[in-house]
């Protein structure tokens, strides 16, 4: 039996600058708040609140207080109002998070009615649409799009999405259109984490994916190694069980941008104990075998 | 035994005007030539040549006469060649091609790589990339595309192509680009030939293409109809061989934009005798059950 990570799992650029940016305020400001969590991983924002860094969700709740954006960002008319209140903002937003609601927003300038390929309910979704002059329709897949013909329609993707749902809508697209303008604005952190899960689902006969249950691209993950093999999603190490290991050989191990390394380190360490070892444990995800992290 | 034609067949809107241009040009002045044939139909090409309306491949033979422009357009140098000699021109180019080769020209200028999807040696690209900046990549359909990734992508294409060539080169295009622009230029008349090629295709037994071996949408609407059932392409009524309606209940009839009625008309009426009858000869192509053209 044998453990191995996708080379590409766990921390992002944009999560490690965003709690980068709360750990060195929380060392420079009394009373720190994010607005909603700063990123989409409970423990992490648990741990973060040790730092006394809490996160708030809604903006009556931040009592005047220094307010961390969140790496998902936040509307347009909410940084208004916090501007508008004098309340000292530290912005987290990733930055490819931010230039996608640039692009959002020159699209809806130049005429085009936007389609955002994402999911409505998550706040970078939301944040995005608001950067977006008219109404921007949202899907999640190619299957609801509205029953509709376009003269020029432009379309952006939340960031954590996945390339075939972006194919798939954009042929879609092509008949129904005059002209299309297509920025692919799936950040290369998702897109080598899902090559790289579907790697090494590919090979395994197990898959454990590590993340915030509300974190979009750790859900994503799950989405694609489910495909190739029977895929569990945890966020702690005390979900394993026991029995998920009976008859299998290889287990593959993934985690999402928000997943933090002592987090995929308990889990491993975990799956060796499940496995009867207790020598073989570990101290860093870099002692994983198959983890390189992206450059 | 029945005949039926596909709904939208024969002269499109440019060829109509082409043609139109030329007569009332055949009028009006003495020697005309057309830099290239006019419309891709040898036969409708020799009816013209009736009028005086002869066709030259080359500038060099054009010996100082008034000359129209063919209905695919011509090179951006090589307007400028017979303005520069003090030629007499007449442009016949259809609107559809004129506005592609904008198209073109505006994408290279907007800093895209141009991407044609279409026949690098058909007449209509070969002008069409003389309107563009730089180096345009010419490709037949998606297994062409060279080995490349590209940061801002524009695509068009040859007014006659299939609009499932166009999907599958967009969705080819998505993975390898940061920013991809598709200006859907296959024109209406294509479209609805191409679509009611495919409704008579799947009812017929035997499905007959009429339109010239040098027609590109002729050829296309062959290729269509290939996939459905047994398809001969025939340029007049002289290649109709009695043997191909041994056994065939349902014979369905589609003709290209540059095929003119009275050839259409031919056809029908050979197509009745070889099924015995002389009495259903028609004169006009509306007789042909299932006509009726697009507004």
């Amino acid at each position: 039996m044998s453990v191995r990570i996708a080379k590409n799992s766990g921390f992002c650029f944009g999560v490690k600058r965003a709690i980068k940016i709360a750990l060195e305020a929380a060392g420079d400001h009394d009373g720190i708040v994010t607005l909603g969590p700063i990123i989409h991983n409970p423990q992490m924002v648990s741990k973060l609140a040790d730092e006394g860094i809490f996160s708030v969700n809604k903006s009556e709740d931040i009592d005047g207080r220094t307010t961390i954006i969140r790496s998902h960002g936040v509307k347009k008319e909410t940084l208004q109002e916090l501007n508008n209140d004098n309340i000292k903002i530290i912005n987290a937003t990733c930055p490819y998070v931010s230039k996608t609601q640039d692009h959002g927003q020159k699209l809806s300038e130049e005429g085009y009615q936007v389609i955002i390929l994402g999911d409505k309910d998550h706040p970078e979704v939301e944040a995005l649409k608001s950067y977006i002059q008219g109404d921007a329709v949202i899907v999640a897949n190619a299957d609801e799009l509205p029953d509709l013909k376009f003269n020029k329609v432009g379309i952006i993707c939340q960031t954590t999405r996945n390339i075939k749902d972006l194919q798939e809508l954009v042929q879609k697209l092509v008949p129904l259109s005059r002209e299309i303008k297509v920025i692919n604005t799936i950040c290369n952190a998702t897109s080598v984490r899902q090559e790289s899960t579907t790697a090494l689902a590919k090979e395994s006969d197990l898959m454990i994916v590590i993340g915030g249950k509300n974190s979009s691209n750790t859900k994503m993950l799950a989405k694609i190694s489910e495909n190739f093999v029977k895929t569990y999603h945890i966020e702690t190490s005390y979900e394993i069980e026991d029995k998920w290991f009976e008859g299998i050989d290889e287990i593959g191990l993934t985690a999402g941008a928000s997943t933090p390394d002592w987090i995929i380190v308990e889990v491993y360490n975990k799956i060796i104990e499940c496995m009867g070892s207790i020598e073989d444990k570990i101290e860093s995800v870099d002692d994983i075998p198959g983890f390189k992290e992206e450059k």
